[in-house]
């Protein structure tokens, strides 16, 4: 009954406004488990690294509940690289470096300890990679999430479609939306979007919230308008460990439940962003979570009766 | 006991991806009075047009309760003109023309009649001409909201600061909100913004809601996600004219019922996108304005409950 991840565990090193980073640890996978551990355990890692990845921080991980049985290490090998350099306005960003390393090789393999999967959280990879894991469970789990990315769209759209084909929820930015459907409107996108499979879809919006689509319902959750924005890297995998998170730790897959895991995911993903990479996310308590979440709650509530 | 507002009524000429029209009519006070209309009467307008302008849309106006006796006539001139074109993703446009006409010298003489003025919206206009407008009022409005835009900090930025210290809520968008603040972070750019004298802020995004703060309280409103944007223009003024139209009516001026006001002016601005110009403004019901605020209910409605 436990929830598995597969994704990026890496190195990054990250520019803001704000100042500058060393390499630091991050990956899609390394955020989405910090931040699916104050929901549920196990989380379960399906990932790859060289041997010069920091041992210290998988520890740590694995001290809140998360197993690394299923990160390959690499002798001799170095770990994925990214590096990346913030706009003033915090919503763009410039690649630097993208040293893909073990990562060009990677060929996800689940171990047995993992198979009894509930909810599969696909990081943003090689869509080949995220069938490659759908199809080695022996049962399909309750709820399959998937991240992706333009780059994606642009060089592997086939085979991209076959994985959203497979999914329940589908999560990716606006931008991203329009591309993959062609059409400008929101709601004409989440239609064509989930006529490809998922039953829902979560589209992000950075710092204007994100919007839940499913059959003719929509949800709009805000972002938290924050005093600073530190350092987003990592917003968007921290968003989809607390949804999938609070899904697993709650087992209840109605749209009312969704909403609910879009508000938690969207408070995770608020602290993220108060510190460069996974800082942030290593020494939360319950209590500040639930208080993060009651500030969504004064965010967006007004009492006009519905008629 | 009357709305009082002053801002332009004018032509427009449009161009969206979807169509282009001819001369048709805008403005300002225009959008203000159609969608304030809805809620409270009279609406009183100040304004200046030539007599090229059309009276049967006066005419229209007033069969819904709206004065236009503080709408100077000027024989033989010409009304405002404007001319724009939207871009593909319809959050950006080009101005093509802007003829001021009669608005280069118009000089706005509030009527007696008016002048038991409890709400006063500004529109968008000179920030002089609006001071002009406050300077006449024997005694000070209840509530006093004004609009305007990036164009007056460029040019006139210390009278559009006096006129901003004299007012009770500003309404701008987050680039403009940014400029005035000289602050990236909208959180700090409200609290200097209200510094400035408003105890109101609020913040439109356009297709991406609005956010409304007062003191260290912040409201997020969502936009509506539609399937088409037909013509932006006017958004913001009808969005304001149903803010101020519906605190007219209700005359509460607690933060809780500005957030309503919040919802009912997103709504008429959702009905005001549908179609060119003023057309969808004309004929909406209260069934209708009911039906399309319970959409912003269970659009951001979920059910975590306060700690």
């Amino acid at each position: 009954m436990s929830l598995l991840t597969v994704g990026t565990v890496a190195f990054d090193a990250i520019e803001t406004p704000f100042g500058k980073t060393d390499k630091i640890v991050g990956g899609a996978a390394t955020y989405i488990a910090w931040s699916a551990s104050y929901f549920t355990k196990p989380v379960n890692i399906v990932s790859v690294i060289g041997d010069d990845f920091d041992m210290n921080e998988l520890a740590a991980l694995q001290d809140r509940g998360v197993n690394y049985d299923g990160i390959e290490i690499r002798k001799g090998e170095k770990s994925f690289f990214w590096s990346g350099k913030y706009h003033m306005d915090m919503n763009s960003r410039d690649t630097l470096v993208t040293d893909l390393n073990v990562l060009a090789s990677f060929n996800p393999i689940v171990p047995e300890s993992y198979k009894d999967c509930r909810y599969l959280m696909l990081g943003n990879i090689d869509p080949s990679l995220q069938i490659k894991v759908i199809e080695q469970l022996p049962v399909r789990p309750e709820l399959i999430v998937m991240d992706t990315m333009n780059f994606w769209m642009d060089i592997a759209l086939d085979t991209l479609k076959k994985a959203i084909s497979m999914v329940d929820v589908l999560t990716i930015n606006d931008e991203e939306a329009r591309q993959l459907s062609g059409e400008n409107s929101l709601v004409k996108a989440a239609k064509k979007i989930m006529a490809m499979g998922p039953k829902f879809l979560v589209i992000k919006k950075g710092e204007h919230g994100a919007l839940l689509f499913h059959n003719n319902d929509v949800f709009f959750a805000p972002a938290l308008p924050l005093e600073e924005v530190f350092d987003p890297t990592g917003a968007g995998d921290t968003f989809a460990g607390g949804f999938i998170g609070y899904i697993a730790k709650t087992n209840d897959l109605s749209f009312e439940n969704m909403k609910r895991a879009i508000i938690y995911g969207s408070a995770m993903a608020s602290f993220c962003v108060e510190k460069f990479g996974t800082e942030r996310l290593k020494s939360l308590t319950s209590e500040q979570i639930d208080e993060r979440v009651n500030m969504f709650v004064a965010l967006s509530s007004f009492d006009i009766e519905l008629v």
